[in-house]
C-alpha cells in the first residue's frame, strides 16, 4: 500500500491517521532507494535499523506535530549530531556534536532525517558533479546534470523518496536542481533560516533552502525550520506569514525580448512564454523589463569579491592540503587570493550602485517571474567545459541573493519534449509568503507529475484571501475630496476609492459649531434617506493616527451601503445633535455647502 | 551693533528682520576673522568682495527661506562649485563644476558659504593637525589640539564666525572637534545626508556632520541639508521628524565603572558624573553598562578592514606620488595594502558577531550617553606621539558609525578648570530627533558660553510633547481583562492602563445576540449613570486592524470620563438597541455577567 503512496506531507499524514507506521515508511524508503539505485545521492545514508528504531520511538501518530513521521534529507554541509559533515570534501570533514539550529527544530516537529546528501564541493557550483563522492544522477533523465550545488537533495526529492530535503543557496543551488528534477525549490529571504551549524559558502549572501514535491510542503517545512537564532549573526527576526491568495492584479516583471536568454533553446523559450501567458490569464500584469542591470549584479558573485567569502572557509585546508580540494572548485576559489581588501570594498560600492540603479525598476513591480534555468546541459557538456554550462545555469538565479530577494522555483507543465518546465517567482526580502502563493497558482493550473514519480501533483486547496493592509472608510463631510479636512486622509496615505450611498434609513445633520462645518450621520433603522458618501482607503497602520484626531460627537462605526455591503465610516452620537440642522432631504454634504454658502 | 551679535540663526534673523544687511554680516565676519587671526582655519576663504556681492543679491529679508543670510563654512572635502576641493592634499585637489547635493540645498535655502575649512588630510584623524596647510588653533585654548578631522569647521564655529559648518564623521570627526571647541556636533544617521560631491573616507561608514553654536541651529541646518539622493548609492529615504520634548523616563546607558576611561583625567570624570546626575534629575533612568563590547567594535575601524575603504580613495595617488600624502596619514592607510579580500570578509563576520553580541544590551536602552572625549591632549602631546592621543580621542566615538547609531555632541557647563564640558547622546538609526531633543535639555540646564564667544548659550524654548505612538481606548464589555475578547487587545500589543468611569450621563445596555455578550454604551447628555470602564493602550499602528474587527452597531468615538477628561472608546449606535436590555443601573459589565450568569 505504501508503495503506491506519494510522499507528500498530506498523503503521509492521511496514511498515518489511517494506521500506517513510520517504520513501514522507512522500509518503503529503502525499497525506493533500491529501485532507484543511485549511489551518488547520499554521502551518508543512515542505517536502516537505526532509522526503523527512530521511527518506532515516535509512537502513536500525533497530528499536533506538523512534521510527524515525515522523512527528509539534508545537504551534507548542514550539521546533524553524530553524523560527519563533509561539505563533499573528505579532508574537511568533522563530527558535529550537536544538530544545526534548524535540524533541531525539524526533529522536534517529528521529522525523520534519512541521510546527508551529495553536493558540489563547498556548495560551489550549479551542476552537482563537482564532488569526489560520485555525482548523483538527474532523477528525470540521467544524461542531464542533476543540478547543484544541492544535487543530492534535489534528486532524492525528485524520486519521491523523501517529502522534502534541505539545500543551501547562494547563486541558485536551491533553485537550479528544482528545475532539473521537476520539483519545488523554496529559497527564503536571507536570515529567515538560521545558519548555525551550516558550513558557510558566502555567509553574507546565502541561505538554507528547501526542496519538496509541492509548494505547500516546502512552505510547511519552512514554517517549522525558520526562526530567529541569536547565535547566528546573520539571522534576522522576521514574522512568519501564513499563505493567502495573492491579490491580483500583481505587477510581474519578466526579462524583455532583448535581455532574455535561452542559449538557443527554443523549446525553453516557448515553455516560458506559455507559462507567462498562464500567469497573465490569472490576472497578473506582465511587464517586460531590461534584465541587463540584474545580470551586471549577478556577475559580481563570482567575478567580484564575494568569492573571497568562499576562500575564508577553505583557507586553512588550502594551506595544508590543496590537493584535497576538487580542482575546479580550487581554481574558482583561489581566484580570491589576488583580491585585496580594497578590491572587496570597491566591489561593495559597485554593488550598491548597481542596486540603486535597479531599485526604481524593482519598486514598480510586485514580483519577477523568470525561467528557473535557461536551458538543459548534459553531463557530457560539463565534461567538455566545466565552467560555461555552470555559469549559464545561473543566468536567472545569481543576482537574487545579492539583491536580498526571496524566491520559489516551481515546476510548470512539461515542455513539448517532455522535459520539466519551471519558473521562479522572486520578490523583495520578507515576501516569502507572496512568492509561495503565486508559485502555488502555477501548481493549480499546470498538470504535471511530481518529480520523477508517476504521481500527479495534487491541486492545491484554495487559500483565504490576503488580509488587506488598508481599511476602507466612508466619509460624508469635510473629509471628502477638495473639502477642508481631506488632507487628514491624504497626509496619511489615503486614496479615493469610489462614491457610494448609505441605505435609505440614515438621517443627516449639519452639526452646530465650526468652521469647518461638520456633518452628523445617524442610522435610524427606519425613516431617512440614502446619503452620499466617498469611500477612501487608508493604510491600516495610519488609522490610529486618524482616529486620534476625531472629536466628539463623531466616531467611526459601520455604515450600511445601498449595494447591500457595509464599510467603516463616520457616525455621529445622537446626543451630539443639539443645535444641529437636519439636512437629510439634501442627501449630500456638497448640496448643503452649495445651498447655504457655508464657509467650506 | 553686529559686532555684539551672537551668530545664532535666531539672532541673525532677528537682526535681519530689524533691518540689518547680510553685507554687513560679511564685513563683521571679516572683522572677527581678523581678530582671531588664525590662518589655519580655512584652506580657501572666499574673497570678501565676492561674498559681499553674493550677500547683496539676497535682496530683502525673506523669512520663508529658513537659512536666509546665514553664514556657514564647509569642510574642504565637500564640493562647492568653482572652488577647488583639496581634502587637505594639494596633489589630490580638483575643481568641482557643481555643488555637492547638500550644498545646493543650503544655497537654495539662502545660506552664505564663507569658505572651505582645513582638515586632517583625507579626513583621517581626530586631532586636526595632520594637514600640510598649517593646523588651525583650538578656539578655546591654542595649546590644546583643535580636534579633527573636521578641525577648521569646529574652530570657525567655536569662534562664532559662522552660524554652522559642515564636517564629515567616520570615527568621530564631527563630534571630537565639538567637544574641544565648546560647540554642538550633530552626526546624523548614515544615509540621511547625501554623500554626492563628498570626497569619501569610508563610504560605508561615514556621514556629513554639522557643527553649530546650539542644537537648534544644528538641527535646523540638518533639516534643510537632508534628503534622499538617488545618485548616492548609500543615501537612504528617511522621514524628517520635528523636535519634540523627550518622553521621560528614558533609559540611558552609560559606561560602567569598570569600562569607563578618562586616561587619568579626574576632572573629566567628575564633569561627566555631574552631567549624568543632571540627566537623572531630568527623569532619565541611568544604566551603567559594560562598554567593552563597544570598544571591540571600535577597534575594527582602524585595525580591521575598513581602513581599506580609505585606501580605495588614494590608491591612484599613492601609486603616482606617495610623498604627496601626509606621512602619518600614509602610514595609517597603507596598512590596507597587506589586507586581502578574505580579511575584509572576516572583518565583516567579526563585526556582525560583535553587533549581535551588543544588541540585547542596546535593545534595552533608549539612548547612550558618553563623554564626547575622555580627556584633552595638547599639540605638544601630539608632536611627541602622533597616534596614541588620536586613538584615545576616539574612545567614545569610534564604534558609533559601525553600529549605525546617530548622535549629538553637546557642550555642558564648563569643567572645574574652565575647560568645556561635553557629552554625546547616541541612539539607533533614525533617532536623530530624539538625541537632539535630549541634547537640547543639556543646553537648558547647563549655563555656558557658546564656543569661545562671550555669549551665553540661549536657553532653548520648550518643545511640544512627543506625539505618542499609542492610543488610549476605553472598553466596557467583552474586551476587558479576562473577558472573551480581551485577546483582540493583547494580540495587538494592547496594555492595560487604568480603571475609569464615564460621566454620569451614559446609558448602558446588554445587546441582543452573542455569545459573546456585548454591551452598548450610549451617551444621553442628561439621564444615566457613570459606567465602569477599563482604559487600554494600543499601538497606533495596530488600531486599524482592531477597528476592522468591530461589528455594527458598535463603533469607536469619544467617551467622557468622570475626571473631566475624555478618551477614545466603544460606543453603540442608538439604532442598534433593538432587543437590548437596559443595564444602566448595574453600572458595570462584570456585575451584569455575575448577575445573569451570562455565558462569558
Amino acid at each position: 500500500m505504501l508503495s503506491k503512496l506519494p510522499f507528500t506531507i498530506n498523503a503521509l499524514h492521511d496514511a498515518y491517521a489511517a494506521g500506517a507506521s513510520p517504520v513501514d515508511v522507512i522500509d518503503e524508503i529503502f525499497a525506493r532507494l533500491e529501485a532507484v539505485n543511485d549511489p551518488g545521492i547520499f554521502i551518508h545514508l543512515c542505517a536502516r535499523e537505526s532509522l526503523r528504531a527512530e521511527a518506532a520511538v515516535l509512537g502513536k501518530y500525533d497530528p499536533d506535530k506538523p512534521l510527524w513521521g515525515i522523512p527528509y534529507a539534508v545537504k551534507d554541509n548542514i550539521d546533524v549530531s553524530g553524523i560527519e559533515t563533509t561539505a563533499a570534501c573528505p579532508a574537511y570533514a568533522y563530527m558535529p556534536d550537536e544538530d544545526a539550529f534548524l535540524i533541531a527544530k525539524l526533529r522536534a516537529a517529528g521529522a525523520l532525517m534519512i541521510g546527508k546528501t551529495n553536493l558540489d564541493q563547498f556548495a560551489t557550483g550549479l551542476v552537482g558533479v563537482r564532488t569526489p563522492y560520485g555525482a548523483p544522477l538527474n532523477a528525470i533523465d540521467p544524461e542531464i546534470v542533476p543540478g547543484g550545488s544541492s544535487g543530492g537533495s534535489g534528486v532524492v526529492v525528485g524520486h519521491g523518496i523523501v517529502s522534502f530535503a534541505l539545500g543551501t543557496d547562494t547563486a541558485g543551488s536551491g533553485r537550479v536542481p528544482a528545475a532539473l528534477n521537476n520539483i519545488v525549490g523554496l529559497k527564503p529571504t536571507l536570515g529567515a533560516l538560521s545558519a548555525s551549524g551550516v558550513v558557510p559558502a558566502c555567509r553574507t549572501t546565502e541561505t538554507v533552502s528547501i526542496f519538496a514535491l509541492t509548494v505547500d510542503d516546502a512552505y510547511a517545512a519552512f514554517a517549522i525550520a525558520r526562526g530567529f537564532d541569536a547565535a547566528d549573526a546573520y539571522s534576522k527576526p522576521m514574522t512568519h506569514e501564513p499563505l493567502s491568495a495573492p491579490q491580483m492584479p500583481l505587477r510581474v516583471g519578466i526579462p524583455d525580448p532583448a535581455s532574455i536568454k535561452f542559449f538557443g533553446d527554443t523549446v525553453q523559450k516557448a515553455t516560458f512564454e506559455r507559462d507567462i501567458a498562464d500567469l497573465a490569464a490569472r490576472g497578473a500584469i506582465i511587464e517586460p523589463i531590461d534584465f541587463e542591470p540584474l545580470y551586471a549584479i549577478a556577475e559580481m558573485l563570482y567575478q567580484g569579491a564575494w568569492v573571497a567569502e568562499r576562500y575564508t572557509v577553505i583557507a586553512d585546508l588550502l594551506a595544508k592540503d590543496p590537493e584535497a580540494i576538487h580542482p575546479v572548485t580550487r581554481k574558482i576559489i583561489t581566484h580570491a587570493e589576488s583580491m585585496s581588501a580594497a578590491d572587496a570594498f570597491n566591489g561593495f560600492y559597485r554593488l550598491a550602485e548597481l542596486k540603486r540603479a535597479a531599485e526604481p525598476m524593482l519598486a514598480r513591480l510586485d514580483l519577477l517571474c523568470v525561467p528557473t534555468i535557461p536551458t538543459f546541459y548534459t553531463v557530457a557538456d560539463l565534461d567538455a567545459d566545466p565552467v560555461t554550462p555552470n555559469s549559464n545555469n545561473g543566468t536567472y538565479t545569481n543576482f537574487v541573493n545579492l539583491l536580498d530577494m526571496c524566491g520559489v522555483a516551481v515546476p510548470t507543465a512539461p515542455r513539448s519534449d517532455g522535459r520539466p518546465g519551471s519558473v521562479t517567482l522572486l520578490a523583495g526580502a520578507g515576501k516569502d509568503a507572496l512568492v509561495a502563493a503565486v508559485a502555488r497558482d502555477f501548481e493549480k493550473d499546470c498538470p504535471r507529475m511530481m518529480g520523477a514519480t508517476r504521481h500527479p501533483a495534487p491541486s492545491p486547496t484554495p487559500l483565504p484571501l490576503a488580509v488587506p493592509d488598508t481599511i476602507e472608510l466612508a466619509v460624508c463631510g469635510a473629509h471628502m475630496s477638495d473639502l477642508p479636512l481631506n488632507w487628514q486622509l491624504t497626509d496619511l496615505g489615503g486614496v479615493f476609492v469610489r462614491k457610494a450611498r448609505t441605505t435609505s434609513d440614515y438621517k443627516f445633520y449639519a452639526l452646530a459649531g465650526g468652521p469647518p462645518a461638520r456633518p452628523g450621520l445617524v442610522k435610524t433603522g427606519d425613516a431617512g434617506a440614502a446619503i452620499a458618501l466617498e469611500i477612501w482607503s487608508l493604510p491600516k497602520t495610519a488609522f490610529g493616527t486618524f482616529m486620534a484626531g476625531i472629536p466628539a460627537p463623531l466616531g467611526i462605526g459601520t455604515v450600511s451601503l445601498s449595494d447591500g455591503s457595509s464599510v467603516k465610516g463616520f457616525l455621529c452620537e445622537a446626543s451630539g445633535l443639539d443645535g444641529a440642522t437636519d439636512i437629510t432631504a439634501l442627501g449630500d454634504w456638497r448640496s448643503f455647502l452649495a445651498q447655504d454658502a457655508v464657509p467650506a
